[in-house]
């Protein structure tokens, strides 16, 4: 069981614990692998809508997203939305809570649809995740990624209309 | 004949005068119809990595793009560049001299690639210009853009190989 809640200040210390070691392996996420915590700060806390973090039966943090309007103006009715699971708290289904609880979120925040922008083709544990969850595959950007092992990978763009 | 060169800082008032009434008719770029002048700065000035204006043979102002590296760390070879030309001066052939500006100005810098976000899709003279200059269109996010006369239209990225 995990509760889903909005970040404290108090809780970003703990949150970077379990970013940084999932930035590091430059193979999921667009950050840089060596990404600081000032700029995770700015990118998860200061430029999104909302952050929230997922913790376990115990209180220990085990995952985190953001929340952003994806475009500015007339592209603002499109959610952004980003997530890490803790290295130690994979396979629990984690990364499933935290996507639909971002859905609802959005929905209560008059967003009408969400769109992931890259979503690295080779981690094809969270595209079909996104797939199961209802996104669809709307475009796909020949080597959008460097990837740390396999070099230069396509990305997907996912969507999923909200309401 | 257009020049085209870095924006300067006393030219940024000139620059506003030709990009508001193009933001203001909401049907071709993302950003708010009402959007303000500090916020305009913000988007083409402070965050970007480059801004260039074209001026015509008697030193006016006709249009103005924006450079920016469209994704952090492992994405960020892939740059990302927006355009406004003065109602007054088009077909002219000024987008396309500010395209292929960009474009050299991109490789200059060392990025790889080119990719458009927001392209509205019933911009058509746009969306053939960018194909004309070598992009492909290699995504559609269904209603991504709320046209101010169409409603909700999908919405292109689009993107070219610099390299």
């Amino acid at each position: 069981m995990i509760t889903i809640e909005a970040i404290k200040p108090e809780e970003w210390s703990e949150a970077w614990k379990i970013m940084q070691p999932v930035f590091a392996t430059g193979d999921t996420c667009a950050y840089a692998p060596d990404i600081t915590e000032a700029e995770a700060f700015a990118a998860w806390i200061k430029g999104s809508e909302a952050t929230f973090v997922a913790k376990d039966d115990h209180g220990a943090l085990v995952g985190i997203y953001y929340l952003k309007i994806n475009q500015p103006g007339l592209g603002s009715h499109v959610a952004n939305a980003g997530y890490v699971v803790s290295t130690q708290a994979r396979k629990r289904g984690i990364a499933a809570q935290l996507c639909e609880h971002s859905q609802a979120e959005a929905k209560r925040r008059g967003f009408l649809a969400m769109q992931f922008n890259i979503v690295v083709s080779t981690n094809e544990v969270a595209v079909k995740l996104w797939q199961k969850l209802g996104f669809q595959i709307v475009g796909r950007v020949p080597e959008g990624f460097r990837h740390a092992q396999l070099g230069f990978v396509d990305t997907l763009v996912m969507w999923k209309k909200l309401v």
